[in-house]
């Protein structure tokens, strides 16, 4: 029998993720939930992408799936974008049962919390936030569809898109994503107002809702309201630098249409992978800067992907701190542990080693398909965002394979799974110094 | 009066590296340097890639320049491979001078030193490996040039393609590079035996000088032997496969020609930037993979630039440990320090950054060259390696702008760089540990 110590947290996660997306790509195969046969290839693609809530499609989702395959996608991204264990938990905390210490140490993993305190209480929360928003964007989006698409199908659209919004999947019910919306003020500002609000963290919402006054903030949740704010505006002037003449995607567009569609471009790429203009009509420059930002990606034990943005700020916390030569990484007069900042660089080194390592794969398996191509679609899957230049349906089987494997890497944090793979080893030795020039 | 306290080695040594290339400039814009007039964009280019050995060029260097101006690019090359400090240091105790406070921090800045101790003599040896082996190579290089080209021009191939290999520039007196000797296995042993010992690092030469022994030598020393070895291993293999059958390489080459070139296409990229086959031929994977080599380059205090091996397996051998949930990055016993793990972390992700802006910037001016092209260029320029998809010469003013500057943050290394435009700064007040979530 092996003991309680060996319990591996982070590998139960990864094998309880597969399992589901197995369950998934079942349910998807299944012939009441296609129109037409799909392989199951396909049917597992689209499982990783709807819980991981990328939103990559290899074939059109709404002329393949029936309502009833629409249902379930939309289960499988409210699965995925509140964590599977959460949903777990409340489930077994509404049937009243305790948990086990095992699973415990599965929902603090999967929380990214350090002890025991306060967990289930954020799992209850979390979960409560998920149907709040959902429920009240889900109304007001009714309200704006219902005249247009008719009381039933206006029902399913307003809540379909607002569950994909505020679990940053990014899956629409119109084949153009959202370019048909380009113009439409209201559906722009609901649909990233739910993205937002489900990309800066449960974290942050849980802090504001209890505390409702800036100075009683935490530090990360600070942190997270200012960088969401000053990223989203350097994005959107960028954005609307870059693409304000090119005729494919802003040039025809009138003055406030510019500056909406220029913001939703912007605002989209840190996860929600939503879009009101082609993708693959914007220049080079854009799709790199739009890369950069996918592989920021939103907040931490958010619906969204990526290093995330805490992340990223930390980051740049310490190089300028390291520049100023300072000793330590100092935000708002609080220090950022040595721990987290060794934390922050290893999960990037780390992101970009498997996001090198995926494009190097790609570029040999898919030789018809340009690099950019190829690095915009797999920082894409890495940062669980969707947004594609339109290549996903070209990828070679072996291909769609990379991309599953990297929206998975991208979900679950490369960090959780490295650390699935491995056992506890303790330092049974303390050695002495050895000097290794740097740089 | 400025205190003494202000002196800023890593300013001091930047100041100088520009003041050189202005030099250079002026001596390579002289009518009598080249055949025909060059602009000053040229000059600066050409001397920045000389001075930074890197060897990307926007003309056809043989074609331009006379002898005088071959015998300046000669000349570039030599001070900026033992570096322009090491060099003047030599100079200033050769003519019996003594070396100010000031002028020793500068050269212990520049041998990427902790103490005064040792780094006269240091830098004596460094420049006494550099006329050895360049002299000693260079004799062997005339026996099998004069044959071919008569005395005088043997003569000075013979030496000029010694400094440009030792010194790991990469330049010829051909316009095709190395293409013409891709199956001449004696010119490649020399040339890719000078450019290794060059890159492996001036302190490694000098320990298996003073020891002859390998269980005597410093970590360091084991530690880039054993990865030189390793990485090129890898290169090869991986190069062999990606081109064997590619009909524009090594396709239409001998059984025995192919592993020469594949062999020299493996090794050359870790800085020294000469090619035995055209670069813009090899499939996207392969320029994909030597972008990653070109990243990584030679040796600390090398004639070599990139992060650095020692950097880079520094980080794989944090990255491991971090898996393997050790608390300490172990290698050989020993016991790589905290802060070199954070220097190489920080190091690795400020050259990343420094490269996306590069990057990004080009993507806007050079709107007629491919993001696979830009990237190559870029990461070579960083790398002072010089190998190049042959972009050079078409690009704008502004771009050629920022390659030079990237080789100049290439060579000088971004936190030599970074750390000259800042003061030391006191750290005040001991914060509190605020918390972050990462990832
Ligand atoms: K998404
Ligand atoms: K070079």
């Amino acid at each position: 029998m092996k003991s309680k110590k060996q319990v591996n947290p982070p590998l139960g996660l990864a094998l309880l993720f597969i399992f589901v997306i197995l369950l998934g790509t079942i349910a998807l195969k299944v012939p009441i939930s296609t129109y037409h046969r799909i392989s199951w290839l396909t049917a597992f693609f689209t499982t990783t992408s709807t819980i991981t809530s990328t939103g990559l499609t290899v074939v059109d989702i709404p002329k393949t799936f029936t309502p009833f395959g629409l249902t379930i996608i939309a289960f499988l991204i409210q699965i995925g974008g509140v964590g599977i264990m959460t949903f777990a938990t409340v489930i077994y905390l509404l049937i009243g049962k305790k948990l086990s210490i095992e699973q415990m140490m599965l929902i603090q993993e999967a929380l990214n919390q350090n002890s025991f305190k306060g967990i289930l209480k954020l799992a209850r929360r979390l979960f409560f936030f998920s149907i709040f928003f959902e429920g009240f964007f889900g109304i007001l989006l009714c309200i704006r569809f219902i005249p247009k698409l008719g009381w039933i199908k206006g029902i399913c659209h307003g809540f379909f898109y607002a569950v994909s919004a505020f679990n940053n999947a990014g899956m629409t019910l119109t084949s153009d994503n959202l370019i048909g919306y380009a113009g439409d003020p209201v559906i722009n500002v609901l649909i990233s107002a739910l993205f937002i609000i489900g990309g800066i963290g449960f974290v942050v919402i849980n802090d504001i809702w209890d505390k409702k006054k800036w100075r009683e903030f935490i530090l990360h949740t600070k942190l997270m309201i200012i960088s969401t704010v000053v990223i989203n505006i350097i994005a959107i002037i960028i954005i609307l630098s870059l693409e304000y003449g090119n005729p494919k995607t802003l040039g025809p567009l009138t003055h406030g249409e510019k500056f909406l569609a220029g913001y939703f471009q912007a605002v989209a790429p840190r996860s929600s992978g939503f879009n009101t203009v082609d993708t693959g009509d914007l220049r080079p420059a854009t799709l790199f800067f739009i890369m950069i930002l996918m592989f920021i990606g939103a907040g931490s034990i958010s619906t969204g992907g990526g290093i995330k943005l805490s992340t990223f700020a930390s980051l740049l916390v310490m190089i300028t701190g390291y520049i100023r030569k300072k000793n330590e990484a100092v935000l708002m007069e609080r220090t950022i542990h040595e721990n987290q900042i060794f934390k922050a660089m290893t999960l990037s080194l780390l992101s970009i080693a498997i996001i090198f390592i995926a494009v190097f794969a790609l570029l040999i398996s898919e030789t018809k398909l340009s690099f950019l191509q190829i690095a915009f679609e797999t920082v894409s899957a890495f940062g669980t965002v969707g947004l594609s230049t339109g290549i996903t349906s070209q990828l070679s089987s072996f291909g769609e394979c990379v991309i599953a494997l990297i929206m998975i890497f991208g979900k679950l944090g490369p960090l959780t799974l490295v650390l699935s793979l491995t056992g506890r080893e303790k330092q049974k030795v303390r050695y002495p110094d050895g000097k290794i020039f740097i740089g």
